[in-house]
């Protein structure tokens, strides 16, 4: 998917809603452990009640590789499901990938060839020559970590360097040299809601990926004033709050529900931007 | 595994080779793919040829996720198959895996729960919360990533502080709050060699998992020189050039040739340390 699409479905929706299917069997509820694919049954689910609220799905791979290969399973029928269904739904690996050249480029099958993603976020940590395999298919993305929302973040995504540039900042700013703003996002934690406004200055045009509104405590209304660009920019994820809203048979209309409120908070935050036509 | 146990292992073997099963399906002898599982069946004899040469085995999550789920089902075989029949081989997961602790979590199930590992790549580049999960589990060890192999690594781990400390220098030493030397080791790239020395200053007593000997260019001896501690502290893997010295139906008999030939070198250094009884 182009960047002009992902904003034409922005504006068609209204919604820059990311719904995060970190789907934990043991959270999901009871009733669809007796079906087959508990898991492929819960997203679907989910999806079905969520698509028209939201743009992308992220799957967290590390809830599926918890089950195994079964839950890998479960993790590729999600996505060809989508895929097939709803095919204006962006789709993001959240494996956190990365390593030398020739097994990146292993990674980059598993994601764009053997199942069709459209995006999958990589660690920054290992350098050029591990995102670059995934940067030769056209249309796919890399959403690069640069400042997560967690504690550890802190560690060492904030060290500043002798000239003054902290990591975070060397990754926006060196990452750039490796691909343009139509194959690169990044990961902006939405609980620094205030350091979007540097981000921006570094990264103007980017998308960004915001996880940590709702459960982790980012305020989405700052994330839209700090963070917003004139292709909207952002996609704002949550998880839990959506997909675990309800856990009786009558989860995926809450989970609907949870989504609508979303999508209406930022429909509200889509009038302040400048449309490009 | 302990850290002694493993020290054991090495003394015993007189080798601390870990085998590197970065089993590609496009690099496999072509008479395997008649079978039915040509990744199992590829892996399970690369074993039982080297399984005397080596202490450790490393599984590259990437090489088997280009699969797909048939891919993972792979990999859990040959896990099963090297804990069962060589219990004393230390089992790598390289996954360079590292997210939010709920999510860490999640893969701290995956390697240690749900199939039996003792040790996993993380990455550091989250910090502490995304480490954490993995290190409540007694006897099983972080690989954190410090300074790797490939020309990447001077992007970002290299790059200097306002204090004069390096990236992976901060990595080496932050670290050390999180756990001790008997549940964390450092991925240390051998084209690096002589760094190792300074490495040494940081963390003495721990194990290092030393990759890009062989195929990448790295020294074993200069490795050994100067990266050897008390327990030995080296893990020095090698893969290519083990697992695919010859395509044909020989190729296993050529692995455990190479190996040999690698265990040979090694039990020439291991004459240099000073043996802690």
């Amino acid at each position: 998917m182009t960047k002009q699409q992902l904003f034409d479905n922005i504006l068609h929706k209204q919604s820059f809603l990311c719904v995060g299917l970190d789907t934990d069997i043991q959270k999901i509820p009871l009733h669809l452990l007796e079906l087959d694919d508990p898991v492929f049954s819960f997203n679907k689910a989910i999806v079905d009640a969520t698509r028209k609220y939201c743009v992308a799905y992220k799957l967290n791979w590390a809830f599926y590789e918890s089950l195994g290969a079964k839950g890998l399973i479960s993790l590729e029928k999600t996505v060809d499901y989508i895929r097939r269904n709803h095919p204006d739904q962006f789709i993001i690996a959240d494996a956190k990938r990365g390593d030398i050249g020739n097994t990146s480029e292993m990674y980059a099958r598993a994601v764009f060839d053997y199942v069709d993603y459209d995006a999958v976020t990589v660690s920054p940590y290992m350098g050029e020559d591990s995102v670059k395999p995934f940067l030769i298919y056209p249309s796919k993305w890399v959403i690069l970590l640069a400042l997560t929302s967690n504690n550890g973040s802190h560690d060492f995504q904030l060290t500043a360097s002798t000239t003054g540039e902290r990591l975070f900042e060397k990754v926006l700013r060196k990452s750039q040299e490796w691909a343009s703003d139509d194959q690169i996002m990044y990961v902006v934690g939405a609980t620094q809601g205030k350091i979007l406004k540097e981000i921006r200055k570094i990264v103007p045009n980017h998308f960004l990926l915001v996880p940590g509104v709702g459960a982790q405590g980012g305020s989405l209304k700052e994330v839209a004033k700090y963070g917003m660009n004139k292709q909207c920019g952002l996609l704002v994820n949550s998880s839990r709050q959506i997909i675990y809203s309800d856990c009786s048979e009558a989860f995926a209309e809450a989970a609907a529900k949870e989504a609508k409120k979303v999508q209406e908070e930022m429909t509200e935050y889509l009038k302040w931007t400048p449309k490009e036509k």
